[in-house]
């Protein structure tokens, strides 16, 4: 099957602008259903929900967002600053991943130009994502061949980062599959991911759809799978590089990267030149999202811890580039623990 | 209140004789109810379905569990072998944890002398270990306090080293518990410590119940938490410490060691001389007890994966001497990283 994140339907609603169909992901791997998304309020819901999540996905859903923020307008009768402000609240919706704010920046200069133009402009935004994540899972697998003398890869990955992150094919699982396609990938251990599993909920998801053989590991499994050498790489995807090379990226990346480096094999950071952000000069510059402390205290809706005890829940951390042996884009390969970093080959 | 993990009590059973009552720690933090056990069956399914946990109370369940094995045969029939058949069941129930099989060898060899014998040994285990806690806390204490120069400290701790995984005082949360009593204790982070969550549920419990200020964490969390400099030392227990330092504990204390070597800051393992094993040489012969997919690929009962994906699911991991900066012991406190091994000292 394919497995599609996000896309705009022409059919939602009855006015013929159609609206958003994302697949919920609060509710998978147990139901595949869509929420269909027809105003602003409703899009920055399911974002702050994590309906529609990974740093390329909110790129596509800020860039469609304009388009749906303009419908929303003019269906209520919006002044054009009423407007602007929904098309704010989108890029605002969640402050990690440059990908959101920058996937609005593409399409907003359109707007005189109308609906039309912004809407095309959206699916140009998706459909360069795809041919990004394409060229650089291409580029990304290619470095990793190269440097790892084994038939088969063994890897580790952390939270998701397939086609359920991006417009398609996706990031750092997009190497995988590329080196899965070249009959080149063993096995896949996907840490699950808390505090909301997105590894084992989505990657596991997507990893049996690829039919690529794979195993389920507690965050905590990560340092001891890769220093016991039952992986010969790590690959994850990014919600903001810096100009130095920092990495955001999902709460547990950090410790992926420590084990790899403690362990020497390559940690592989793969994402669209979109998430670099030349204007973050450093990671300590990037701003952590502090989700709800109730992401940690509860589990699947039952509380686990006792009550009155705090939650502590920031969604990312920053990986320094030192830490990060090769940045995957479709621009080329980075090696930035070797001092190949963003902002000087931009 | 006082928590009291495991116990003899004479008041269960019909015969006089007794059993052992445990406080059911699968239960924990939503209800606090005692399993009443009278047999060695009983016994190794609490033992593997961590009801009871922990190294040190793990001891103490070894070495009632023989005298629970001579009354079982004498009320039962048994022949001497059957009974020794038993007795070697508790033993062996989990693999990790050499205090387990060190409880039983404490009082086995008493077993001529009579039940009386033997559960008086088996008290004076329990008694043992509480005053080894008392003094490694006080040791590892004072330790911590020679080395960081802060009014009060902030600690990481992973899985549940209190009351709840020993005799009494606990073992790292003994060390916290002598911070905090000293007015030197700032807040804990504590690690929920996936896949059983014993430090969302457990430690946070004793945290609460000691009037420590807290959080609960992701463990992925941990390395961020480490490197953005929230904490100023790591204190965790082990289940078995080799001859050159390496330490057994629950999965995911390596990731938060590797953290603490990178940041520079102290990781302690506190632990009484009974955990250590010269009979291992090193950590890579320590056996990493394997348990069942069902505790990753389900939480509080739902299954989080998809349908046929597996779960990888090791209870513990092997953390280098290397990145051990001390073993706090009621022998002493030895800076493992800088080459002092239970070997040259025992």
């Amino acid at each position: 099957m394919t497995i599609a994140a996000i896309r705009w339907d022409e059919t939602i609603g009855s006015d013929g602008r159609g609206g958003i169909r994302l697949l919920d992901q609060t509710l998978l791997p147990g139901q595949a259903v869509d929420r269909e998304i027809t105003t602003t309020d409703g899009l920055v819901t399911a974002i702050q929900e994590l309906a529609v999540r990974g740093a390329p996905a909110l790129g596509v859903a800020g860039a469609m967002g304009v388009a749906l923020a303009m419908d929303e307008g003019a269906r209520r009768g919006w002044s054009p600053a009423q407007v602007q402000a929904a098309v704010e609240r989108v890029r605002l919706a969640r402050p990690t991943a440059v990908n959101l704010a920058w996937g609005v920046d593409q399409v907003r200069p359109l707007m005189p130009q109308g609906r039309v133009v912004v809407l095309s402009a959206a699916h140009r935004v998706a459909a360069a994502n795809e041919a990004a994540n394409r060229e650089l899972s291409r580029l990304g697998a290619d470095w990793l061949l190269a440097r790892i003398d084994r038939p088969r890869l063994r890897a580790i990955t952390h939270c998701n980062t397939g086609a359920l992150a991006t417009a398609a094919w996706g990031t750092g699982f997009g190497v995988l599959c590329e080196l899965h396609e070249r009959g080149r990938l063993e096995i896949v251990y996907a840490d699950e991911t808390r505090p909301l599993l997105q590894g084992s909920r989505l990657t596991a998801y997507e990893l049996a759809d690829a039919g690529i053989d794979h195993v389920v590991q507690a965050d905590g499994a990560a340092a001891s799978t890769i220093l016991r050498g039952l992986v010969d790489v790590a690959v994850v995807g990014a919600d903001r590089i810096a100009g130095n090379g920092d990495v955001a990226n999902k709460i547990g990346t950090l410790g992926v990267a420590l084990a790899c480096a403690d362990a020497g094999i390559p940690f592989m950071v793969a994402a669209p030149w979109s998430t670099v952000d030349l204007a973050t000069a450093h990671g300590g510059d990037i701003e952590i999202e502090l989700r709800s402390e109730d992401e940690v205290t509860h589990v699947a809706g039952a509380l686990v811890a006792p009550q009155g005890s705090r939650g502590f829940n920031p969604a990312f951390d920053v990986t320094p580039a030192r830490l990060v042996s090769a940045i995957a884009t479709e621009r080329g390969v980075l090696e930035a623990s070797l001092g190949q970093v963003p902002r000087d080959v931009s």
